[in-house]
């Protein structure tokens, strides 16, 4: 196993960072990483909010589901799917362009996750952890009005990025399913109730925690994140962003 | 600047790959990459579809706008963002749930795309070079049927993999804008009709294509590509997709 592939192998997210700077030189070759990743037709369907200003990594911590971590991270970036600023160049060069629709902000949200993932290697690469944070997609109109972002602009994700503590270092990574119920062979299938248990039985196993009872991990995950207020928060937010990417 | 780094910088996308088979042994280190990547709250909200089948390959190839390379790559990922896996889940331990929204298909599409740009990356240090298939998109109700997707799964990505032949070596890598038009301060900025055409004359000249006139260009690509039937096509089959995922 070559280099690259063990730390893709051993990152795990970090939330608790020490304090120390990551300076100018090297936020540039995390930048540099997202800028030269893959783009659908070299267009960069996606923009970068760098958020240095202090008062803004609160108020975004506070809005992205109450998460006080954010504001002590040193860098905080946000990944914007970004289909205004090509709808901008076509009106500008008059050719009475159409408004983008909801296929160009899927290709604009994988363009934005694409770029956001290689800054997440290249910052792992450097002894610098990371941890995306999904609930940006929440608070759609509070979000709008922080970041100035025009109609056809969504934010795919947010990413904090800082120097692991000892003890985030030493922390063990969450173990994953395994790649049999997530990899399929030519066509998609669907898991029986047995697959199911089976599927999390395997990975207590292998995280040491086989006492666990499936399907009451299951019903509390329910509870406590699917059908909770900030997950319902986040479809709606989200929601009213995809309108305007809607067909009349 | 780190191996990783480097990496990173040089990746570009390959399309003519040589006649070299990817070992399954070279292949389950690049699924294992996907495996390990971040994934919101450890839930894997994605799927891989390893095609292996020829015919099928060959009609991705059609389906996916016509690009018969797609059918000669020796290995082909789909990328699903998948919420059917955990609402099967939920449904089966009698959870009572609500059916997946917009901001859960959204969060499973940042999965999958950080699943499949973790692929990408691993593959380029194996020496496999790779091209994202963004077409993948279009045409819902034939790769729903193609692939037996279910209604709570979309597909963000398509990846295809290979070793890269000489030519494709030496290619040079498409230059991209500066970052001083996609990273921004703490706030969204919209480019003026003067700093988009700044943005693409700096792309030119570093390109060394200065002699190209941006208006123009500006005017072809939005009638080749964005104006396109396969750009319609993408934004209404992306719009059935996500039909699912809307509230009543």
């Amino acid at each position: 196993m070559n280099e690259v592939l063990m730390q893709i192998k051993e990152r795990k997210s970090v939330r608790v960072y020490e304090d120390r700077e990551i300076t100018a030189e090297v936020k540039g070759e995390i930048i540099k990483a997202a800028i030269e990743a893959p783009t659908a037709g070299n267009m960069m369907l996606y923009s970068i909010i760098d958020v240095t200003d202090h008062e803004l990594k609160e108020r975004l911590a506070v809005e992205c589901d109450n998460q006080p971590f954010i504001a002590k991270a040193p860098l905080v970036l946000i990944f914007l799917a970004d289909y205004q600023r090509w709808y901008d160049g076509f009106v500008g060069e008059e050719c009475n362009p159409r408004t983008p629709g909801e296929g160009d902000i899927l290709l604009a949200c994988a363009d934005a996750i694409i770029a956001a993932q290689n800054t997440v290697v290249a910052a792992e690469s450097l002894g610098i952890g990371s941890c995306y944070i999904g609930d940006i997609i929440e608070n759609c109109e509070t979000i709008r009005e922080l970041l100035d972002l025009p109609d056809y602009v969504l934010p795919a994700a947010m990413v904090v990025y800082g120097y692991p503590t000892e003890a985030q270092k030493n922390r063990k990574k969450p173990v994953r399913f395994d790649e049999k119920y997530i990899v399929y062979e030519n066509k998609y299938l669907r898991l029986t109730k047995e697959e199911h248990t089976e599927m999390h039985q395997e990975r207590n196993r292998k995280a040491g925690s086989i006492e666990r009872n499936v399907s009451e991990d299951t019903k509390a995950l329910c509870n406590r994140k699917y059908m909770s207020d900030f997950s319902l928060e986040m479809n709606r937010s989200a929601g009213e962003y995809l309108k305007k990417f809607k067909r009349e």
